[in-house]
C-alpha cells in the first residue's frame, strides 16, 4: 500500500483547499461560520477569554485544546501588565489574518515563500478615551503594517503577495470598512 | 509611618486615574501612544506575534515580561489548531476593550461592579474569503456581544454600564467606524 503524498505549498494542503472551495461552491451554506468567545473580567484592566466551539457550515466544532487569551493594561494605563492590552491584541489579529490570507492565496496561485515577517504600529491618542477632546477619535488614528518576505519570487510576485493579504483578509476588511457590533447587557444573579 | 491607602473602584486606582487625566489635559502630547507588535509566520495558518515596547507620551516602555501571541487555524480551515485564529483574536480584542473601557469609566463615575462576563459571536461567510461571491464581504457580517453584570447597581446604572463600553472602547470604535491601514512589503535577504 502506498500513501498518497499531500501536495502542499507554504504548508497549505492544496488538495484539501480545492475540496473546500468545490464544496462551498456546490453548497454555499457550508461556508457559513460562527466564531465565539466567552470573556471574564478579573480586576481593573485584566480579563481573559476562552475560545468557544465554532460553527462551520452548521457543524459545531470544538478546538483540540482549550484556548485561553489574556488581556491586561501596562502600569502606565493602571494595569498589572500580565497580558497584551486590547489594542495590541487588535494588531495581532490584523497581522495574523493578513499573513494567513496572503499565505493561503499565494499557495492557491502556486507562489511559495520561505519566510514572512511583519511589524505593525498603531497610533492612539488617549484624549479620545478620556473624553478630553471631542474631535479626537477613541480608536487607532492609523495602523501601518510592514511585511518582509523571503523567497524565490519575481518583483511582480512580490507586489502581488503584498496585495493578497489586504485583499482577502477578513480582519483587514473589518478594520478598514467597519462592521455592525451589537452590545447588550443583562443583570446576572 | 502610615502608608496611604489607594482609593480604588473595580480595582482601578482612582487617584492615579485623575492624575493621568490632569496630566494629559495639561500636556496633550502625553496622551499620544504608539502600540507595536512583530509577527513571524511559522507554516500554513500558523504564526506568532511578539508584543514590542510601546511609546507613551514620547517615552518608550517595555512590557514587564515577554508577551507572545499565537495564531493558527483549525483543521477544517487547513491548520493545526495550536492557537485561536485571527477572527477569534479579533473577538477577544473587542471583548477585552469593551470590558476594560466600561470598568474604567464606571470607576470614574463611582459605579462598582462585582462580576462582568460576556459572550461574543461573529458571523463569517467563507465565500468572501474564497472569492466565490462578489456580494459577500470577506469580514464578519455582524458581531454580537452579550454582557452579564453582577453588582449592587440600579436599572439606570445597568443601562449606563451597557453603554459605557461601546461609547469609550477604542477597539469598538475601530471596528464599527473603520480605520486607515497601510500595508507595504519588501524583500528580505
Amino acid at each position: 500500500m502506498k500513501a498518497k503524498l499531500a501536495k502542499a505549498t507554504n504548508g497549505v494542503n492544496i488538495d484539501r483547499m480545492k475540496e473546500t472551495i468545490d464544496a462551498v461552491k456546490a453548497t454555499p451554506d457550508l461556508g457559513k461560520f460562527k466564531f465565539r468567545i466567552a470573556n471574564q473580567w478579573v480586576k481593573c484592566g485584566e480579563n481573559r477569554s476562552e475560545v468557544l466551539p465554532f460553527s462551520a457550515g452548521g457543524t459545531e466544532i470544538q478546538h483540540q485544546t482549550p484556548l485561553t487569551l489574556l488581556a491586561d493594561e501596562p502600569d502606565v494605563l493602571l494595569g498589572t501588565d500580565t497580558g497584551a492590552n486590547p489594542v495590541e491584541h487588535l494588531l495581532h489579529a490584523l497581522a495574523s489574518c493578513v499573513t494567513t490570507s496572503m499565505i493561503y492565496h499565494a499557495a492557491a496561485r502556486g507562489i511559495a515563500v520561505e519566510q514572512v515577517q511583519s511589524t505593525l504600529e498603531g497610533d492612539l491618542d488617549l484624549r479620545g478615551f478620556l473624553d478630553l477632546a471631542p474631535e479626537v477619535r477613541r480608536c487607532y488614528q492609523g495602523i501601518r503594517m510592514k511585511l518582509s518576505i523571503k523567497g524565490d519570487v519575481t518583483d511582480e510576485q512580490l507586489r502581488e503577495l503584498a496585495s493578497l493579504g489586504a485583499k482577502y483578509s477578513p480582519v483587514y476588511d473589518t478594520l478598514t470598512k467597519g462592521v455592525a457590533v451589537e452590545v447588550s447587557a443583562e443583570r446576572s444573579a
